[in-house]
């Protein structure tokens, strides 16, 4: 059983202060819902100050999406300051398997860089994972699909990739599925519609790394108490929408929920098995 | 006419994958109006990457706000292999006129890369066209309003543009001119609450690339079309609005407008001549 | 007292456009207040445009939120020639205290450039006046926070750092302080929900520069203005929001408050004190 109380309350005790060097297209929303789960952002990536700016900070939130040449050397020095002084490092590897430059750098990251959490979407993980991709962009291959027949090989192909990094992997999708060497967690909180707002995962790795940074005694229960909020408060949002909301109104209410999230919510409402 | 049914059919059934090289003001909202109207965004301005990820798109929006040294090259690459590779590219010369670095940049763009759409206000466009401007930062100048003394002027003026350019000219502002060499399209929907919001024009350009990239066959009534839905959209909005709502509230009605859009809207709101 | 009708009448009516150089994570909220206030935004930070860009605008925003090598000597380009043309310039120096860079960056824009307001929180300010700091992030240090026992001894440090710049200091946040070297303003609007917004100091400091610019012989009372509006906007919008809403919508509704502000509503509104 995953403790919810523990775990979101040291995340609105300790509200935890997460360096984010990320992308630009979602950073606003990944401040936002930092805010709203309890933490607090800060955004920074010049390589002349991320060494000091994560030295101050709890957790470091590295995703790739809008990578470029000025940016990949401070990841690289973030990540290893933040190793160097024990906060937890979370990778997303947005778009993994979509260029040679972000495979390339994704692996790169992960050979230099200890990641306290992996996560992505299927087909990203299986491009850092096993060197072969199709994705389409940045969102999974349909033929990548987490579903009941492919499930039990996704856990142990997750697995290995756990062993091998270190890291905890969670390969979000419509089934989730979250792993450490040891243990999996299948989760199957969401909603559909979250794939028609820009920055569902990469607020959920902002998030997710607040819930690690503030649970530094138990990550893989924190990865999947944050996995389990995220897709909660997309069912929560949905259904305060009207017949004349849409997607923009949505990435509101999902913030929002968050913002409002209680542990009871939590422990009522999570769809999960633990393997 | 406009077969409105077709070519929103087109997009939500073919979901084009757009590339965009945009500012990073207004880049999350290109995204949600891209998932909105059903395609699918991706942001990409590295130069060792750009090339790849267009290959995997069906059409690339390139957005001259917000420009810089950095991103300029990438422009060049990804609408150089953009071409090779037949996908229509719409060129957004946002503050084209404001600064030699935009107009310059704007103009070589045009040189080197074959832009299925250039989309831009009436000072923009008469930047590019004529190499003057008075324009008032990215606002369209006040003397420059397209109205219905001038528009004849503006419609010839759009065509010689669009025969020198090859591409859909489409000059957005109150009321909307679209001009391929043979075609004019003049559209009066929208709402002037519409340029209290940043990125409106952005939004536009994005949404009009995916509809472009869905049908390849009729590209001038393709833009046709997503300039009409905008303006419609904007006009839907607006009317759910209270008193105590404002621009910012007004943006995501916009955005969930265009999420819930039915060609039978269009078909019953667009306000449109086709010369 | 402050002449509010005066002063959002002229914001209205004069429409300032401002140029900012700002930082990526809140910058289309600080567009979008902008334009709710009445005023219009350019973003633009190459140094190859910025002097040509400040040159038709009325006011710069200079903001080293996410600063970063590229954009650095572009903000003392655009500050240098916003002063030679005589437009105000505001700095918001988001994280100073935070990082050398930052810091450092900071004190030599003042050095370098003549500031008609510097705008920060209680630690950020600190950092500057006194070289001191000990920043939590981009918030300010609860060690630092302005209240009942250290009011007289903030103002005087605010009074001898407006005297040392010839800048109008604002000390925003629970309680705010704004100072010329001559008069102070100690303001008490506002709501503790704000600081659970990303952005809120940075949405005021786009907003405060168009105050000033739209308010040229009035600098000091523009700056307690565009502050008592920010404060009483997120009174109002609270009041907006229902059980469910969180800091989304919230930041939604602040923007919303402010394009619908009226200078009647300051006047009934406003809890200031002028010393």
């Amino acid at each position: 059983m995953i403790d919810f109380e523990t775990i979101l309350g040291n995340v609105r005790a300790g509200a935890p202060l997460v360096h984010n060097i990320t992308n630009y297209v979602t950073v606003n929303d990944c401040a936002n819902i930092l805010l709203a789960c309890g933490g607090s952002p800060i955004m920074s990536d010049d390589e002349r100050e991320v060494e000091e700016i994560t030295s101050i900070c709890g957790g470091l939130n590295i995703n790739i999406g809008t990578l470029n040449g000025r940016t990949i050397p401070s990841m690289f020095l973030a990540g290893k300051r933040a190793n160097a002084l024990g906060h937890p490092v979370l990778l997303d590897p947005v778009g993994a398997g979509a260029s040679a430059l972000r495979t390339e750098t994704a692996a790169k990251l992960i050979e230099e860089v200890r990641f306290a959490v992996i996560r992505g979407n299927i087909s990203e993980i299986k491009a850092l994972a096993q060197g072969a991709a199709a994705t389409k962009g940045v969102d999974a291959n349909e033929a990548d699909q987490v579903n009941a027949d492919n499930l039990d090989g996704v856990i142990a192909f997750a697995k290995a990739f756990a062993e091998k990094t270190g890291a905890v992997v969670a390969i979000t999708g419509a089934t989730d599925v979250i792993v450490d060497g040891a243990r999996a967690c299948v989760i199957c909180n969401g909603h559909p519609m979250m794939s028609r707002i820009t920055g569902t995962g990469c607020m959920l790795s902002a998030m997710t790394t607040a819930f690690v940074a503030a649970n530094p005694a138990q990550p893989f229960e924190a990865v999947c108490a944050a996995v389990i909020a995220m897709g909660l408060c997309g069912e929560i949002a949905y259904g305060r929408l009207s017949a004349l909301d849409g997607n923009s109104t949505y990435r509101n209410c999902i913030i929002d929920a968050v913002y409002n999230l209680t542990a009871q919510q939590l422990k009522d409402g999570a769809k999960y098995e633990l393997r």
